[in-house]
């Protein structure tokens, strides 16, 4: 397909972290907020709002959320439009705003993630993520998504040698990113000895394998090229917009070490960019879990599949290696708000473009996003250039 | 805004009603199937799903539903996006499939819409249902929807004089149509008399004031004009699409009788399409609870505000009258799956402009869609031509 290029002018952020004297809709104006201000528009700018949330029906009771929070941002009568697909809500979010754009239905759009996760105990929110698993097949006999991603790092294990170690190596570099990033959630560094000895959740995966439960919202401006001119010299521009589907539960998957959705949405992006792997400089991916890293990095293709336990474990994805992968800190340490994460990405990725990264500012001209849905059920891949 | 127009080559629908033994995916897979059979297409024609659902997460404990139904229809990987905007998922859902397929992105997407509301308790369905409105200042405070529109219907009473029998002459005429609709709900006539005694939900909607809880699903394709001709000679297009958001709590509008968002989403709908109110020959319009009806056909400019009641009393918004208002039933008497009601309204008036609606078939060359969210915090409008 052709598709004309979206410029991204603004981007904002709250911190990420427990925020129990924040509501959601608090959240949403504040990441909003910044990101306005960070475009220098005006609330009577903004054509059409879309928003990534994953589960406000079952983490504070409300739906209908993007209508909310578009009348407490003071933007009504713009259409306000709340997409979901679990994890990859903020991704699929960013898409349908490219598309947005890209169609000439509207000139400018705040593409807006957020999740709300404290407000309910964390049994409740096990039993809330495990609603992007296939229910009657997987949840219903027990199912937790640790123990999805357990499964998938055993098997991982099993077939390519991967090492206990080597899925550390991923949890000790995104805490050493989340370190210079003030948004993250655990500004901490964790040892390689810190994670293989810390709590066991699901046999592999300990504690520091798991990315946190995280309230936080990502707030993103984008503008048709044209448009873009009036607010700013320098936009980061989206040339490519790949989303894939794939089975959702692990029993019907071919192989369950390969994400079939990852690949296919990043073939598509690429596609649609003109560029391959060896061209990104630096990724937001979705490492829910340490092993998800892997399975990200190998199916975008940064190394070859089953090679992402050696190629993390020797430096490549580190900051200033062959490529930077989550530079934030990712879902592990930065945090992982699910229905704002696929939004924040793109706001960490848009800072490294544009220089203001800090820092854990790395160099860099093209720039990749990859959201992801439950175990790999759906999967969103945007490339990014200066 | 300069938009493609985008046309609808096939239309299908599951029987509305208390569906025990399907589950949601049996009938989001029963009305594609339809759609696809209608259109003539094959699986792999297809582009992209969006998909309409209200609570998934709640009604049946599954988040992440367009993935999944995505899988067991077989089209993966085709992107599959939810939409959520309460009861104007499926409004919303067409939207965005119409956007995605006049931006060239795709070109032939399937847009679906289902909700499997029978699974839990009514107790439970109605605490979901709130999810809609302002949880935070009005659900907690004890609100239900019937309670909303009780207090709009009361206030419309008093500011135009409304009568109890105008409200009860919406469900009198949808009740008439629904019984020429084999996909509908309640097939039976009733009587004003009838309305007026059935039980007291809130005062004053009676129980045959009210919309059903309902399991449902409704499937339409949608292609470029291009692209449409390899499939039929005859395709219906969608020529407008506007949305529109309003306050979601009733007590911070400046006024409840009259919903906002229906008339910015109409006016935009409107301008696209080079129509106004007066070239609509057939309409699918919210009718959630009989006030809801006369809201809308006074808000999308059939008549003048207030006069919705008289309107209808006197026949014109009857099959024949002066526009056919909810030829299908309606939500009132064909059901109302909530988030399959703003794809299967759009079936009806493809239908009606194909000359297939068999005993309740209108004259009509121009149709329109009317789907709201919560009791007017969402509005989504779509014209529609031979």
């Amino acid at each position: 397909m052709k598709m004309n290029k979206v410029a991204v002018i603004g981007v904002g952020l709250t911190k990420f972290g427990e925020l129990w004297d924040q509501s959601f809709s608090d959240l949403f104006v504040e990441a909003g907020a910044n990101a306005i201000v960070d475009a220098g528009i005006d609330g009577k700018d903004i054509d059409a709002i879309y928003l990534g949330n994953m589960s406000g029906g079952r983490f504070i009771e409300q739906e209908h959320m993007a209508s909310l929070i578009s009348d407490q941002a003071g933007l009504n009568p713009a259409p306000a439009t709340r997409i979901e697909a679990a994890c990859a809500s903020g991704g699929l979010a960013v898409r349908q705003g490219v598309i947005a754009v890209a169609s000439g239905m509207h000139d400018v759009v705040v593409v807006g993630g957020v999740e709300k996760m404290t407000d309910i105990t964390s049994e409740r929110v096990t039993q809330t993520l495990i609603t992007a698993a296939d229910q009657e097949w997987e949840a219903f006999l027990g199912m937790t998504f640790p123990g999805v991603y357990a499964l998938i790092a055993r098997r991982h294990m099993h077939e390519f040698g991967t090492t206990r170690e080597q899925l550390a190596a991923v949890s000790v570099k995104n805490h050493a990113n989340a370190k210079d990033n003030p948004h993250a959630q655990f500004r901490f560094d964790v040892t390689v000895e810190q994670v293989l000895g810390s709590t066991m959740v699901a046999d592999p995966l300990t504690l520091l394998d798991c990315s946190p439960i995280t309230d936080g919202a990502a707030c993103i401006v984008l503008a048709s090229p044209e448009k873009a001119k009036e607010f700013t010299d320098s936009p980061v521009y989206i040339t490519g917009a790949g989303q894939a589907t794939s089975t959702i539960a692990l029993h019907d998957r071919e192989r369950i070490t390969v994400s079939d959705a990852t690949i296919n949405a990043a073939k598509a992006a690429y596609k649609m960019a003109g560029k391959g792997p060896e061209d990104i400089d630096v990724a937001e991916v979705h490492d829910c879990f340490t092993i998800a890293e892997l399975l990200a990095i190998e199916g975008l293709g940064f190394c070859e599949i089953g090679e992402g336990g050696p190629f993390t474990e020797e430096g490549s994805t580190a900051r200033g290696g062959k490529i930077s992968v989550n530079t934030s800190g990712g879902l592990k340490a930065k945090g992982h708000p699910v229905g704002a994460t696929g939004v924040a990405q793109v706001v960490e990725v848009v800072l490294q473009l544009r220089g203001e990264a800090g820092k854990r500012q790395v160099d860099a001209d093209v720039g990749l996003t990859h959201n992801v849905g439950g175990s790999g059920g759906t999967a969103a891949v945007h490339i990014l250039e200066k």
